[in-house]
């Protein structure tokens, strides 16, 4: 219990972190795990939903109002945030969720408990990515379904500016001295093959986010604002002496607010995804 | 007529080439505009579409077999390309398609022609893209959709090699000496506004291609050896003097058929798009 692997998620909860998280639908980040979700509650209208490392619980309300009839439980290895989790879904009325703290990689349910166990963006923050899929495997059904998404590492975006190219850097640093492994979403169809899947079991896609509308923006420049000007990546730059100072920070926030502000502003972030079939 | 801007498509029209762009259809490649062309088309069902740079037609074909009381009218700048797509709609048993010869900067088409003028990965080959857009702008009907999907510049692979990562480089490289602007699909909204678009009329988004199951990595990888062992981008290198030798391309070609032999190799490539409302 006292492994290195259990270690809490490195950036914290707070709001300017927690923003692109809590902007997180079914429809945006899970689109890929959605017809197989639909076919499967189609048969089997009582589905059992395991949704780990579910954070501010956005995606995992959406899901349990797709299935209205089925059961949704998240988990996070957080009290703090499956706490909020546990708020945003009573404030939206939804009534078919369960809320737990538990680790990823000892998932407190009996083998063979769920009929779909999903994890978005959490494999990437992760030093054992194969051991959390065998027990995301453990958990699910014969003929179920787990399903995770990640980041690739790859996004581009538009108007560039040195100062926003400074600021990716740093963001890369300092996910790396958290323990993000940026790479992972390309990783997914090896990592499930480590877990003891056979290729055959996987199937494998990608999908980005397109951040281009005001709101979007607002969200995703604000929070990346936000971090650099007073949040966690700002804490961890000067903390972990990753070479930049108060003024660069200050400089990359507000090439931020200019990019929020740009009519022709576009960010795109590729996500690898699979789809595994427990045998 | 003799501008520079009305350049052959450089790449050129070998089996290596062309390959890729013949595996792709309207779903993998346009899914973007689908709802809203099936909502169109539902009001109207003998819709007028475009497809301009159409190259070998599979993507014009898959829209044609979509609105089948609609048309679909196919142009490429090369009489070469369009009569092996003229031959692939034959050979489909397609009859609702019409095939032209056509630079995009003069379409031989009148004002207000289309209900939907499209243009996929046509734009990053263009020294001029705003001057397209326009010409697409000039022959689509007021309410129409000036449709377009580019390469973002974005992508990731596993596993990763020295060899592969060599290539991508040379890739870029000759990328470059033929014209391709590689953060197109990023600069989507922008080059519309440069077109005279407003934001509000201009809808942004993001999709990828992943390529992971055997048939998708000897499409994606065997094209990318056979331009390596043999092809145009071979040429292109040893002709431009780009720093590579034939036993560094024999070679990255090799590490090619390994990445198609890996059975948990997976290639994502980012595309940004933007479906256009003409006022």
């Amino acid at each position: 219990m006292a492994s290195q692997k259990h270690h809490a998620y490195v950036p914290g909860y707070k709001q300017e972190h927690i923003r692109p998280h809590a902007w997180r639908t079914a429809k945006n980040s899970a689109a890929y795990l959605l017809p197989k979700l639909q076919e499967m509650s189609s048969k089997k209208p009582d589905l059992q939903l395991l949704d780990c490392g579910a954070g501010p619980g956005t995606v995992s309300a959406s899901f349990a109002k797709l299935i209205p009839q089925g059961t949704v439980v998240a988990t996070d290895l957080s009290e703090e945030i499956i706490i909020r989790a546990k708020d945003f879904a009573s404030a939206e009325g939804i009534t078919n969720m369960r809320f737990q703290a538990a680790s990823i990689y000892e998932l407190p349910f009996e083998d063979n408990s769920f009929d779909i166990v999903h994890a978005h963006q959490v494999l990437i923050h992760l030093d054992e990515p194969p051991a959390a899929l065998k027990e995301m495997l453990r958990v699910c059904k014969p003929g179920g379904i787990v399903a995770s998404r990640d980041f690739t590492g790859s996004d581009s975006y538009y108007p560039q500016s040195d100062l926003i190219e400074a600021s990716r850097k740093l963001s890369k640093a300092v996910g790396k001295a958290s323990g993000r492994t940026e790479n992972i979403g390309v990783r997914l169809v090896s990592l499930a093959m480590q877990a003891g899947v056979s290729r055959s079991n996987i199937q494998a896609s990608m999908s980005s986010w397109c951040y281009s509308t005001p709101e979007e923006r607002d969200m995703w420049g604000g929070s990346m604002r936000d971090r650099l000007r007073s949040g966690g990546m700002r804490k961890t730059a000067l903390e972990q002496n990753l070479g930049w100072t108060e003024k660069d920070m200050d400089d990359m926030a507000n090439a931020w607010q200019e990019w929020i502000d740009a009519e022709d502003g576009v960010w795109g972030l590729m996500n690898g995804e699979v789809n595994i079939t427990k045998p």
